[in-house]
């Protein structure tokens, strides 16, 4: 069985770039071909709106980029069909090839962090019978509730070959009130979580060098974000904040290994709501996201060669 | 339109106790009057079981307590025939009259938090069609990526009339790693959020004189909850940890404030899986299932009178 990190690291390699489509479905926000049949109305109408909407994401990206992240939030917020759409789009970018992350930010104690890592990345039976479990390669999980917390979803990981990206450092302002606290050893909060994102991943190093307990930092701290990479060396570090969020690629780029691996960078909104006018056609639409995937991916490369060449 | 907290506040005076019921759906450990169906198979036999045992719990214990809480992780283990039977049970919990809470830990930033507070506290149209969100009357909230992300919550409970619980303490020994951290104030990082709790609920304080901005104090550090007590005069503090992981109904009981007021109690486990061999009928396992809030309610208002009377 592959790990996690050396599956992601493949795909990232055969993809040529280390960006992630984010899929974060808002269906105000969706072109007219897709919505018109949410205002008919009728059967699953949100359900089946959001389903088409990533069917023509992922026919357009698919073949560019090695990953996408589904936000459990935006699908959650449409109840049932949200979730129906939810179901759908890991299928189907499961079939696409793709690595499929799940950005949910779950976690409880004991048994119901184990509930929660079955939920997503383990294959259970129950009385005999396969559970529809989403059986995803990868979410991202809290650490406020401590290390006993995180073990369960380490537990899955090493047991189904999946991966977690823990909370270390997160993109908004208010990530100052907790995790740049300053603690008992005189260091920030985020440090201490960020040595114990190593230690509990020393234990799934695949081929790759790389661990399947990975960390969220986001772009917009950059200072922070380096020395977080040195204390979490064979982390695999998922980059929010990129584009909509007022990152940058160079502050994304620090998130990066000398071996211009270690870091998957995502964007939602400047790639799949950038797309111009609602009455947008689909051939269109697929052209805009295409464009903005490789405007995204240009971006990226561009800073990962600043970072490596040498400085003046 | 009245708040969440006053509704709280008038359900346990009307049924005479802060008992808080939990069902955490383990299909394992449901009876066989239930679990047949599923080694039958067929449909969405998952669901159904899980709908089914539930139904059985509110018929038992609905006029008993004021609020039941469904573990969220346990309904997503199952998949979409998990979230099913979640909806089903919501709706059926709102229809017996039990305020409904949701233990989902969620949160994210910004725009992605509003998405969570939409999802279960709020009721929205999208494209002039009603959204079938969870609409529950409170859900359980992380607060881990700083006030920020706890303020659209916030937002949603006064607009809605909903509630939410804050993460503070909780009932996990790894608890420590994060929450009891000493942080620039000399304080642990748990007292700099019952102060972050007190101040977001000071806008939704009803006529109760209670906020519904509550706050989550696990039962088995009653030193540091008698603290937290003092810090969140107005907040209510959802206890779990009572029961099957150990605590106890004294250790419960220093949440409260000397109104008896100011807590709820949740027990989960004791409650829907305490009831003998697999081959109960429905109608013992009802009894049981009584039983078992019953004592619990005695236990809980033993330890509230004790506390009220005079210490020698």
């Amino acid at each position: 069985m592959s790990t996690f990190a050396d599956r992601l690291i493949t795909a990232i390699r055969a993809k040529g770039n280390p960006c992630v489509v984010g899929l974060d479905p808002r269906i105000e926000m969706m072109p007219r071909f897709v919505t018109s049949a949410v205002e008919a109305g009728g059967g699953d109408a949100f359900g089946d709106a959001i389903t088409r909407f990533h069917d023509h994401v992922l026919d357009a990206a698919a073949d560019l980029v090695p990953a996408v992240k589904l936000q459990s939030a935006f699908y959650e917020q449409y109840g049932l069909p949200g979730m129906r759409a939810f179901a759908g789009t890991i299928e189907r970018a499961r079939a696409a090839g793709l690595v499929v992350i799940v950005d949910a930010k779950r976690n409880d104690i004991g048994s119901t962090a184990e509930a929660y890592a079955n939920a997503f990345l383990a294959r259970i039976s129950v009385l005999g019978r396969p559970v529809p479990t989403w059986d995803v390669d990868c979410i991202t999980v809290s650490p406020f509730l401590g290390r006993d917390s995180l073990e369960p979803f380490a537990d899955a990981c090493r047991e189904h070959g999946k991966g977690i990206f823990v909370l270390v450092k997160t993109s908004n302002p208010g990530s100052r009130d907790l995790q740049d606290q300053l603690v008992e050893t005189g260091e920030p909060l985020s440090v201490g979580l960020a040595a114990m994102v190593d230690e509990l991943g020393a234990e799934t190093i695949g081929d790759s060098g790389y661990s399947s307990i990975g960390a969220v930092v986001g772009a917009t701290f950059p200072e922070e974000a380096e020395l977080l990479r040195r204390l979490m060396p064979r982390a695999i570090i998922l980059v929010p904040g990129y584009g909509a969020q007022g990152g940058t690629a160079d502050g994304a780029a620090v998130n990066f290994n000398a071996d211009g691996l270690g870091a998957v960078v995502n964007a939602s909104r400047s790639i799949t709501y950038e797309y111009g006018d609602v009455s947008v056609t689909p051939a269109e639409f697929t052209v805009r996201v295409r464009e903005n995937v490789a405007h995204m991916v240009a971006d990226i490369k561009r800073a990962l060669a600043h970072q490596a060449s040498p400085q003046p």
